[in-house]
């Protein structure tokens, strides 16, 4: 099934950019008349006919469109640190995104040896991984953040979850998979944790090779995060990251 | 912690070859006199004294051994057809060895566009990331077989199995995971199957791109395989692969 990306779907006319433009009527011949799949991204699947076929600008009528087509039963979070190699962090990007995830916060923690990360080039995989893996949403990337800022935050969310009366704050499952043994709060497997929770929001918070800071971890904790681990083997951070997005997927299978 | 891996230990004396000796003298600068960490990639750890400390071969006495160093408490064999794409199996391999792997069959099916595969080139990646992963022992990477010829030398297995008053064939898990829907046969999720089966030893047998063909699926029902699916999310190949050996991980967790 081949699968086109559009933002610009309104009053029922939906248009392409250049790229995708260029390859539907260019690489994959379509012509006016032809029926294609297009995904907003956010969601929803639309089928539409074409009624301009240029390569330059493709616009197609919609005629039906599919609310939360490819979706899973979650909405997962992972705020990971980047890793000295891009290629392993847009790799993980790539199938995470198979496997089922919603948003990515690259986090630099006080043991980051890599402080950039290029978020248009996860948001280009993720679109493509999306169409591959026929899912309707695209997950969202955010700018870089530092560890601390990203566990304030998610803490006053939580917070102000809690005040609203329409949710409480344990709505959000917040999980953090630190490798050093804290003896004053012991770990536990995520597996176990997840199994406990209900809650279909859930944030993890994945370190960088060099593990979080103790200040980091403490921070974390008194913010509502719950300590994991990720089982006995030793992961690299990529792939810590995945483990973590299976086993979210797995608890919900 | 740095890892030396060698194949020559024997006698209370540990050879390097020429790379990891290279590597140990030039990169590293050890000296005679210095203790070296060295895996046998067959699951022993073994803590050893340099005794010759030559670029072109490192000699070392042992000075002691720990077997079942970094191991799982299950031996998982995964048969996976080849990727289009070789740096897919590739990271497929890396990653499966990093949360714990002990076999990998590169098997062609008749849908199969790749028929090659690189043996040698994957055990090599499998060296690294046992080294990486901290395991003493480095998953076998078998010569490529059909999917079918696959199927009968594990059939047999069971039965020898089965003849064998020691060992019943249900103590080998054997999992076929196909996309098609197959009326006769409905497949369970592979989280169900594992949990319903206490065996310490599962094959996992992973199709193409073009998914298995309906006799290769039957030919393996009728051999003992029983048929599961990773979940509602479309994987590639390489990422359903990874997908199965995380829910064998998260099943002795």
């Amino acid at each position: 099934m081949e699968l086109f990306y559009s933002k610009d779907i309104e009053g029922g006319i939906c248009r392409l950019d250049q790229d995708e433009s260029a390859h539907c009527i260019k690489v994959l011949r379509h012509r006016a008349g032809d029926e294609i799949s297009v995904i907003d991204g956010c969601g929803t699947l639309y089928r539409c006919r074409i009624s301009v076929d240029s390569p330059k600008g493709v616009e197609a009528m919609v005629i039906s469109s599919e609310e939360g087509w490819g979706g899973h039963p979650y909405r997962l979070h992972m705020a990971v640190c980047p890793t000295k190699n891009n290629d392993r962090y847009e790799w993980f990007a790539e199938k995470a995104c198979e496997i089922g995830l919603d948003e990515i916060s690259p986090v630099i923690g006080e043991h980051s040896e890599r402080r950039v990360f290029k978020t248009a080039r996860v948001e280009k995989i993720l679109v493509s991984a999306a169409k591959q893996s026929l899912k309707g949403a695209v997950p969202a990337v955010n700018e870089p953040v530092s560890v601390k800022e990203f566990i304030l935050e998610q803490g006053e969310r939580s917070f102000a979850d809690a005040q609203d009366d329409k949710r409480s704050a344990s709505d959000r499952l917040l999980l953090i998979a630190y490798c050093f043994e804290d003896e004053t709060v012991p770990r536990r497997s995520i597996k176990e944790v997840l199994s406990e929770h209900e809650c279909k929001e859930i944030v993890v918070l994945i370190g960088p090779e060099g593990d979080f800071s103790r200040a980091e971890a403490e921070l974390a904790l008194s913010h509502g995060f719950i300590p994991v681990h990720l089982g006995d083997s030793r992961l690299r951070t990529e792939t810590a990251a995945l483990t973590a997005v299976s086993a979210v997927y797995f608890r919900h299978m």
